[in-house]
């Protein structure tokens, strides 16, 4: 089945935001086996919505827009398809419940103007948004299947795994097209590839193909087929070969994120964990307590940027600051074992490094000592980063987090 | 002049990569003037090229391509273009010397497929390329304009900072273009709208348009004209109009961010500030110690999930925390004067709240107080949020950075 996405928005088009939507509905579509024709991005304008419902209805059989539904004069999207199409907006009054306690919530009235984010089209089916105020919809026409969605990438992608992904499965020419997601972090794309090089086929099925992300770098394996455990068990060799590569650098599948491992291992031990942060400065603890429920196992965490709150807040010795200095294996091993020892968590993650940037080309700007505390003593490693600031503080807190989950998972010793 | 953009190549469209190239060319447009109809992205076929360029050709005068110029079978787009505007291909020596010479340092001899990309469309004008084998391409047919660029990125901005860009303005019908982008926090993208509505004009110039992010709104203002006095009164004209309506919910311009706003004003004082975090669980401490020299203003965090913690760390009395509980105006109010006193900085923020999820629909999830210690006493602001965990975190960490901001400039009594 062929597939035309249309992105609408000025904020788009005009290069003010990079297109995630269109990044994102690509690599789906494709891994559930639609052909896709082309992507297209226009302004807010109704002539140009208007013009590329035109030409992608004249080639594909799926449209998707994003964009174009909010309650402001210029979101005109829903208007324009639903003109063209001849259908009749209608109030949806669940829809308009649901707005009410939204805008309640937040102390606004819902005046007119919101309210027409609860017209939808006579037939269509609506698409629930849990994260925004206007709801997607499918309209089913001549052979064809027009979806309409929001246009924050926030709101999408829960839709999409929610609810579109699931129709659209049941549209496609195979009975079964399933896709893996293999995580791994500590190994770059090129080495990794250099691992699986023999596995990767970008075009085959089973489709292996590698794509880098900022912190981690994921293995996508895709296997279409018509029957359901002839797809299950050629799926399994496949990941099994890949697991096999890749070892304990190979952290989680599909939605597994490397924060929800570790909260799992933790959940699971009953652990308890705390932090001392120098140079992530309190994005260990942000990614810590992502997690619903974090506040079973995250007992507490202090940043101490300045080398008396390391010594006031965690006791670490004048003498080794002044010796060998904040930046330093005993900086971290004196953080880690004191926050350890004061909250009476099971474990603890200290980080102490320079985040930069520096005008100075001979600063070690990017070395960084994460320190890991538990039960059997402590434990130091040195990484090395590259990049800006902001990129050097989520490698060191990712690569903390990493070292509580090899420790978990038995691979420290 | 009426613009085009058109990407060709499988790995964006089928979302392997994103798409920076239009991002960026969308942008550089924008900024000379140009008036972008649409960008698109199709894949390698000379089908969809074909198709794509016909299109882009019946309503653009500037039609520019990225991708498709490599030496491998697939790459048409330089073949399609030509074979359709009916202009033969003809080797261009220099560019063949220039690839012998590339070729030789890295040891590879120039075969027959590589001879490829020395072949240019007669007439046209050639786009030297620093940092690839391939050339960038100018065509003038018919009044209109056709440029065909590479695909990676690292080519395609060096190519239109040198090139292209001064060729376009010379084809822009304006002398000077300006944008400014005002930044807005703690109004809805709505409300803001209500503000400013009669400002705001999508196709004007003057062009004022608004743009909604995760936690702000920004507001485009756009000045073309042939003088730069004029336009740069103009636009101070309009920025002054726009400021008088949105008063102190204007942040910041262009590339001011709230976090780089708050660090300037603590660095003009010699200010010191110091965390004392529940809900937002680190989320504070980091955005604050984004900012390069931060370790100047930034003494400590704490974050404080449990009630022990909050105990322990931050003498919050139990008589509190048993009596109004641990999200309460009281909790926020002594968690704030504890760290202010405890770290002798000259302020302090608190955020305590629920950031749920929570199956239980009565549970107040996204209600949180935020607290500010200062020199004349605490302050304590109630906010109650929508949307998900991590959502929650975001929002309450830009409400503290902001209520810091409103106070340094004085807004808060």
């Amino acid at each position: 089945m062929k597939a035309e996405i249309i992105n609408v928005g000025n904020e788009v088009l005009l290069g003010n935001i990079l297109n995630e939507n269109a990044r994102y509905l690509s690599e789906k579509l494709a891994s559930i086996g639609f052909e896709l024709l082309c992507h297209k991005v226009v302004g807010d304008q109704a002539q140009n919505i208007s013009q590329a419902f035109q030409e992608a209805w004249n080639r594909a059989q799926l449209i998707i827009f994003t964009g174009g539904l909010g309650a402001t004069v210029d979101d005109l999207t829903k208007e324009v398809v639903t003109s063209q199409l001849g259908l009749p907006l209608e109030k949806n009054s669940l829809w308009e419940d649901h707005l009410k306690a939204i805008y309640k919530k937040v102390g606004i009235g819902l005046d007119e103007k919101r309210k027409k984010q609860a017209l939808v089209p006579r037939g269509c089916t609506i698409i629930p948004n849990d994260n925004g105020t206007a709801p997607g919809v499918i309209i089913e026409r001549e052979d064809k299947i027009i979806i309409l969605l929001p246009g924050p990438p926030e709101e999408v992608k829960p839709m999409v795994e929610k609810s579109v992904l699931s129709y659209l499965k049941g549209k496609s020419p195979w009975n079964v097209i399933k896709t893996h997601v293999l995580k791994v972090i500590g190994l770059g794309e090129a080495t990794l590839e250099d691992r699986i090089r023999d596995l990767i086929d970008i075009e085959g099925n089973p489709r292996v193909v590698l794509m880098a992300q900022p912190t981690e770098t994921h293995v996508y394996v895709t296997v279409k087929g018509m029957d359901k455990d002839d797809v299950d068990s050629i799926l399994k060799e496949w990941e099994g070969k890949i697991r096999d590569r890749l070892g304990f650098y190979l952290y989680g599948v599909n939605e597994e994120t490397l924060e929800g491992v570790v909260a799992n291992l933790l959940f699971e031990g009953n652990y308890t964990v705390s932090t001392a942060e120098s140079c992530t400065g309190g994005l260990l603890a942000d990614k810590l307590t992502d997690i619903p429920g974090s506040s079973n196992y995250f007992l507490r965490g202090i940043v101490c940027y300045s080398n008396q709150a390391k010594m006031e807040l965690l006791q670490v010795p004048r003498e080794i600051l002044d010796s060998v200095g904040a930046v330093s294996e005993e900086t971290a091993r004196a953080m880690v074992e004191n926050i350890r020892s004061s909250s009476s968590s099971h474990f603890s993650l200290s980080t102490t490094g320079y985040a930069g940037p520096s005008d100075d080309p001979d600063d070690p700007v990017g070395l960084v000592y994460i320190g890991l505390g538990t039960p059997q003593g402590s434990y130091c490693q040195k990484f090395n980063y590259w990049g800006n600031r902001r990129s050097v503080k989520e490698q060191a807190a990712v690569s903390a987090l990493n070292l509580l989950r090899l420790y978990l998972e038995g691979h420290l010793q």
